[in-house]
């Protein structure tokens, strides 16, 4: 068998651990970095990447048709229930062609915004009414289509949805609009994803299958212990909301007698293969239960404020060493880099104090941590035999002109944006060069797919 | 004498009075605007502006000197106050020919995100150490022809600064650092800015001086009264920091048994040609002071944010009709669509409701409010007889496609970013065209303008 062959990309700058290096070229092949130099002159035949070039960066929690709703919502006045109310709506309106139209186009706007690898909190399962599709896994296949065109690397968070809510009594049936997101019971759920699973692998080269508990307003501990199960069996992460309105924590306190975080530890949900996606309001004893058991948090500050769900608390999670990774979550921007920022700068709003993160732990949190929750640990970091992705920020446009080289990171934290992204590199293969996706007209595949589900 | 020629804009969609309009076709003679006519279809000669066209943005209170530290402070840990040494340092390496060079790139920036007037709080005056240049209102000229260069209008608000800083004793002298800032008295100051006002009028076409007083930290109320009698008499804009940082209400307090907002008022500065910059901790009776009396508060949350000011009560001041205007001030960023949307984004993270601010009222702060603020009551509306300032978002981008036309304002303000202005006209003269300015490279010289202030 003959050797694969070696690519090089010759960086201006890069960040190689955790420190930004001049001149750095990367021998890439099958898709791998094979080989790091740093201080080296350009040469022909490497190809240039002017500006700070990062690893790839992963979108750790996101509803793909939740973009349909960008700057649709904002004429309303209302809660995060009234949103939900709108969001229902838009989903309602799904089929699988549109998904899959939808989502591409949402994905590919992820991969201009240099987000390599995106995890997709999936419920949308079934047909208007319940009915499950020719095939029960339609909708879960037009995702990976859609993140396989747009050229990212998909984690399809299969979300499990039985119950329309919670309260002091008890759990209430799924609503109308709910009834496609439910499968009936875990059993149902497992079966179906399980099928999903069985052609290809859990973890293919592009995709992976993990599990997700909406929330303890939608799961009750005895199916979320059947989840539990079903992750550890297949090695699979598991995500789940937690905690992201004080409404939901006083339901199940109320029931339960026990925060949605103290009865996620009981099923045994708080392994090193678990998020809590928001985790905005925790008590001292929620965090507690976070602290040591590598669980992620993932953290969706362009959402939160959005939606205002409130500010969590980040400060303590980084004292305490509980990893955080980002989601852009519903969407309203897709920035990573605004999402990174926006945890310290929440900080700063709330404790008066600058400096909680650093622009190096918020890169962390935009890129390794995220990847990690996703279940890809050989992805989010520059070095050799980690997959080769790389995201170009350019350092010459008004945004980031005049930073100092040794402040690049800074830089690409607090004064990049998306529109600053030149190159995307996911697994060695270019996706978006001078700022263009390779293969999809963004802008115009968003504006039809959208006007398509939310205007015909 | 020969009428002057009119010349057409035509407009996908445009806000008039407060609502979206299609087929816009605005006539522009003079620099004002002559006719406005809706519904109307593209014609050959009027130039053509795609998306959502707005009036011109008003920026309201601006540093420019700071743009130099953008990301450049982010590595620190501390506060407000640690920030202070850092921009003080920048402040020290100032000339007229340094300020001239970075001012006009950092207003360039201005009108590439629509900015089409800056009130610029001016108070690095002297030389190092404190000896006026032979022309004392030097560093004033090279702002004014800065802001001329760049093509946009300028307020320049001479700001008084006379001490070092108050405690519950009194005042303490200036520092080393903010001896350029200082006057000795306000009679000097009046002196001062009355010479810069005589050659040309307070107010020329493109330009008008305002008064600041720079807090109650470094302005004593005798010198206060003197600047408010001087910008009476002259009918001159008054802005002041106000209650920015919870240590300069309690040294007021301790020193003055009045918060900052009681000093002014008690000086009489509570007009409606005045503006209370920042405004963040303010009290019950303070509120009640600014409710009532037109005076206007510049907003600045993205600076706030970066600061770790805290958040302002803005749902307090649409609710006692306080007029808003937004300032990018420090230029942690200069995006005044990500200032409006910030003051409704921090009320909805405090309050948990969204809507307090509807995008319609966000849009009101940063054009008309804006304009108004700065003595400019003739711009910041799309109207007949108004100055013909003109700024146009792409709906066509990857941030903003998908919206529905009616829904423009909302694109506009919680999707866009000034990467997504197109064209920017100022007084009928086209400034930014395809997201270009017209003349400066803007990038390129905000790099050279900030390697020579800070790395030389």
């Amino acid at each position: 068998m003959m050797p694969a062959p070696v690519d090089h990309y010759w960086c201006q700058y890069a960040v190689i651990d955790g420190a930004v290096d001049h001149g750095v070229r990367l021998g890439v092949s099958a898709g791998r970095f094979v080989s790091i130099d740093v201080n080296t002159d350009p040469e022909p035949g490497a190809a240039r990447l002017a500006g700070l070039t990062i690893a790839g960066m992963a979108n750790a929690h996101s509803h793909a048709f939740q973009r349909a709703l960008r700057s649709r919502t904002q004429a309303d006045r209302g809660s995060f229930w009234t949103w939900r109310d709108l969001m229902y709506r838009a989903a309602d309106r799904l089929d699988p062609d549109r998904y899959l139209r939808l989502a591409r186009a949402t994905f590919a706007e992820m991969a201009l915004a240099g987000i390599t690898c995106v995890g997709e909190f999936h419920y949308v399962h079934h047909q208007v009414g319940g009915t499950p599709y020719d095939d029960p896994n339609e909708m879960g296949s037009a995702l990976v289509a859609a993140a396989h065109d747009a050229g990212i690397r998909l984690t399809l968070l299969d979300t499990l949805y039985l119950h329309g809510g919670l309260t002091a009594s008890g759990y209430a049936p799924p609503s109308s609009a709910q009834s496609r997101f439910s499968d009936s019971s875990a059993d149902q759920w497992a079966e179906r994803v399980s099928a999903f699973c069985a052609p290809s692998p859990v973890a293919a080269s592009q995709h992976r299958v993990g599990a997700a508990i909406h929330s303890v307003r939608a799961v009750d501990p005895t199916a979320m212990r059947a989840l539990v199960e079903w992750a550890d069996e297949h090695h699979a992460p598991m995500h789940a909301h937690v905690s992201e309105q004080p409404a939901e924590n006083q339901a199940c306190v109320d029931h339960f007698g026990a925060t949605p975080m103290e009865l996620l530890a009981s099923v045994g949900a708080l392994t090193p293969r678990f998020t809590a996606v928001h985790a905005t309001h925790l008590s001292t004893t929620d965090i507690d239960l976070l602290a040591g058991v590598a669980s992620t948090v993932a953290m969706c500050p362009t959402t939160e404020r959005d939606l205002g769900d409130g500010i969590g608390p980040t400060g303590e999670f980084a004292a305490r060493q509980v990893p955080m990774a980002l989601g852009s979550d519903s969407h309203a921007l897709i920035d990573l880099l605004e999402e990174a920022r926006a945890v310290e700068l929440n900080e700063r709003l709330r404790s008066t104090r600058r400096g909680v993160h650093s622009a190096a732990d918020l890169l962390t949190m935009a890129t390794t941590n995220g990847h990690r929750c996703l279940g890809w640990d050989d992805a989010g970091t520059i070095a050799i035999g980690q997959r080769a992705d790389l995201v170009t920020i350019s350092l010459d446009t008004v945004r980031t002109a005049g930073t100092s080289p040794h402040r690049a990171v800074e830089a690409a934290v607090f004064a990049a944006s998306a529109a600053d992204i030149t190159n995307v590199v996911v697994d060695g293969r270019a996706v978006v060069t001078d700022g263009q996706h390779v293969s999809i007209d963004v802008a115009g595949e968003l504006a039809s797919s959208i006007h398509e589900l939310m205007d015909s």
